[in-house]
């Protein structure tokens, strides 16, 4: 908790979806690293909106205007911060909000929280949008991780009920993951895009899982209790809006079946089955660290839906209006990659033994 | 991260399994709040081992020596110190494991961070013995969270495939948990006894899945990003050891779905359903809040398991004796409970708007 | 330690002095609060360069632009950020000194530090430029703090042997500093101008000490150990750069002499002298806090300096060029202030008992 | 702020002075550090009551008891846990002090805050008893410290107006220290006896300075704003009881003066003076690190003073009875090399850059 992510770097993520800007600060990096402005810009890409046809209409340029932090292409050791400016916002979408709000989304709540003082308008600080600075972080993070070997690749496990193959645990093919739209396998992807575009013509939504994997992770990172790597990775991946579930590997039921046993391999201690994920005991085993995320269905939907008037208390029916999502998880892939990016460099810097 | 948890209070854990004593520290709680030791001490019981024949036959009495932080039945505004002082424990049971690490277990990892120095006996400070001081800190916390009126239960979900009845997310029945062996379905669970006890015959283990829900706690609590209680919760939770998964409320796949329609009860603003689990943008909506934990197997198992000999690198077989728990999804009920009384207080003490 | 301040408040500061802008990020801060933007301004403007005569004469209007957290004139609770743009940088003035370290700055510990891809460029990070976002901060919490009753005032105690009065410890009157220079007496403050112009003549700087009361402060805020208020206030005001040392209250020889004795002012418990600066035990008393700050001279002087050329290692003579305030000490005046505030607002968010 | 302190490692301090124990909790210490206990317990003797004429006639043994941590003679990664037992505490010496609070002591502030619930007895946790557990930690740090080549030494700098001589702030030379009463001239030394024994003979007690100095710190350690040295050092050192003021090197009023010239000496980065006592723009240049620290005389005396009835609010006077140090200056000299060594293993381990 905290409005800052690390232990060794520190995150933070200001500005809101309506605001002039949003941005993030980066501390606690080592300096001399290279930055790679245009491989990050892609990376940037993917998540911006209005990239193809089953994602929200919106376009914002989305490109990260460095203030501090980085010259001549590398860090300098000092804090690294970035602006992206907000464009294309339509403030008088929202502005009902205030009194009736809307299922599935932070209104009441906030409002609870904040008073009439906060700013609803485009959902304010509980935006996706705020998911643009995490990637301007967890992008640059990716490429450090990269240098050292250590890669993150994440794909659509499910949409509804269709599932895509899972990454192999013991050796999973990052690469393999299709840039179009970000699945293992195609025929599972068309399906994918029937049932989003489907559910966007009922005026609906739809939800689904990410599945994660990171390859290259040294042995001996995290700790027990507090110092697992687990809650740590927790910490950060549920900060991303919408996320509900998060499972490290997966469990069967009896230990027989669920203990990895050990092996050798080209000299380098193994394990024969990965249903741990790469952690043990809140420590990283050397395995490929894998977790599946669950994302619920994007909360606006222009179907009517019961609300209540919170001045007269009367419940009354909410059609929302504006451009949106029909399915947030294909955008969220990258978002979940750099979350993962940043908690593991931290790790990394943090790594004492 | 970091080798504390809370916000606005503080809780380190300190001790070995099999080191002379195990406590905890809990910092930042006001003065003047009123100690129930008895009630305290029934709490642990529902964690101490020994207490029935499905759990491990090592009886420890886990009764906490308080140090400083209460002076006359109520706090004293200091630091609140207990020791717990081991007993019962035998080293020999552990000698070999620095050289075979168990499949499922934390010694290769934490071989490969702390090097020969780390104690393994007993699973050193990755034992689930560690618990008990957390359950010190929950049992306080959950006792004056009960003065402001919110109650925290939960109950045994699943052991392998043997599910029980859930929650009823609206208005959840903490009471009707059994007392025996906790769960809300007394066939349910004879089936999950029954499990347990094959498993152990056959020097096998099993897991399961732990429900618990939050009642009474008032709307506004948290935050978006970095204060969500998401991460807050995830980060306790995943330092109980075995913990592997975790879910708030549940995913339906369709937004019109999963959203829960506002409505109104006796005044009071509230949903017709809780998929949400009682979170919308990090923030408490005054709904029940109801989480499912997945706790995977005991990893010891007296099964003859494959390893490898760290030191030769050749392949062997390892067969764990001593005492271990078949199941620890009972035992872990009540530490769950502890966790999200630390993680909920922490959240009342910090719940600024 | 860390890159941000403050226990329930949590400040981050972000640019470099010849980077496109600086900025600051304050979190944690409760929403519905009112915001004055022009008493924001003019007390900026105590702190901006190029005033008056014995300051620098580069002139930065320093208007910080709110990227968010503020609506219509109160907090929203969101976070809340800020841009200065810098202008007027000139970088060439800079250009040998990552080879010729100046004494005084930190140039060569930097680059220690940070190796060659640090931005020396107007000290980078350690520029006294970067107490601008500060006093952003700080003016916002000197706001919200009166708005309490609590005030806080600072004046030049001294520069080189030139002592102003002190604030009588008991009811310091924080409205007797003189506007234009801040002191008490008038005709040491006409001293002290002579004393920087003289200096100023001879390309030298001078230092001097800054007193700094609050008044209006509750007792019963910070704790013993870490949570003390003195090494809160330690941690921010040794954050300011040129800062040497910090004394709270006065320290006299004896216990007889050092020992504030209680009194009754009306019906409210008070001490008769104020040596402890209003704390006591790491807790304000209710009397007024009082601490000085000790500021060394500017170490940019024009007077030839020995240094060394770090590539020949060569010792060599280097003359500082560019424009540089001959005495920091008026400008820190609202800095220390800020300091202050920013450090009570915290105290006043995490008063818990 | 906050109860605990360090950014790598965390040091959390338990207990009160009368309760059955002190302890500490040192956490994120690397694995395989060899811990020389008999040294450690030499260096806890400094520190302990009643070794000499001039201190207290109380006697605690303040042995250490380690709980985990450390194992056959070496850290094992875990954290590190100690426990004093309190033996020969006296209650009845402290039964009036809720209602008549002693001058400079925290009596009345703790009040405020803790109400009825605090344990005043002993200055429950405001006592200067808890500076032991601090110097578990720091005799431990100061071990480790030593191993690299980094040496921590104090003296007493003054006593009232006796003035020890000054450490050479160029190379200054910690073996000089006197082991019977540390100061460096024994002729002061004396006199500092002759003042203390005469105050205590008046039922007074007085206060002084403590000089200390670090050699074979590297250059590049700390950083600009709140990552500066001096606040990390200043919170550590301010948790110290009666501290109440900090000063880095010295300030001489004029640039010119005050700057320290860069020079080679044996190819090595050298200053011909050390003004800045080892620390530029936040971070060590490699230089000794030098600093004075003001403690006041102790506040309990045996002469009688003014205070205040807390129920009837009449002015009243008070005679405190028990056994005090008239002067505590010289058991607080190991307590700040302790605090100084904790300070700075936390940045060696934090050291990045």
């Amino acid at each position: 908790m905290g409005n800052s992510f690390g232990e060794t770097l520190h995150l933070s993520i200001f500005g809101e979806s309506h605001a002039p800007s949003i941005g993030m600060t980066l501390e606690g990096i080592p300096s001399g690293l290279p930055v790679d402005l245009i491989a990050l810009q892609d990376f940037m890409k993917r998540r911006a909106p209005g990239q193809n046809p089953w994602s929200t209409s919106r376009k914002e340029a989305d490109i990260p205007e460095f203030q501090s932090g980085i010259s001549n292409g590398v860090t300098n050791g000092e804090t690294i911060s970035a602006i992206i400016h907000n464009t294309n916002t339509r403030s008088g979408d929202y502005e009902n909000l205030k009194i009736c709000p809307r299922p599935g989304h932070a209104d009441y709540a906030a409002q609870v929280k904040y008073g009439g003082a906060q700013n609803v308008a485009g959902g304010g600080r509980f935006s996706g949008r705020l998911t643009a600075p995490m990637c301007i972080a967890g992008g640059l993070c990716k490429q450090w991780l990269a240098e050292m070997g250590i890669q993150i690749g994440a794909h659509i496990a499910s949409i509804a009920h269709a599932q895509d193959d899972s990454f192999n645990p013991i050796h999973p093919s990052l690469s393999a993951v299709l840039e179009d739209f970000p699945v293992l396998n195609p025929d599972v992807g068309d399906a994918m895009k029937w049932i989003i575009s489907e559910a966007q013509k009922e005026g609906d939504s739809v939800g689904g899982t990410i599945e994660c994997a990171v390859t290259g992770i040294p042995a001996g990172l995290g700790g027990p209790l507090f110092d697992g790597i687990e809650g740590h990775i927790a910490q950060i991946i549920y900060s991303i809006p919408a996320v509900k579930s998060l499972t490290f590997g997966e469990i069967l039921p009896y230990g027989s079946q669920n203990n990895d046993p050990f092996t050798v391999e080209n000299g380098a201690i193994r394990t024969l089955t990965n249903h741990a994920g790469g952690i043990l005991g809140g420590i990283t085993n050397g395995m490929p660290l894998i977790f599946t995320v669950g994302i619920k269905p994007t909360p606006s939907i222009s179907k009517p839906q019961q609300t209540v008037n919170l001045l007269t208390k009367e419940i009354t029916t909410l059609q929302i209006k504006g451009r949106h999502d029909p399915c947030i998880v294909p955008r969220a892939v990258p978002v979940v990659e750099a979350a993962a990016a940043i908690a593991i460099y931290d790790l990394i810097l943090s790594g004492r033994n």
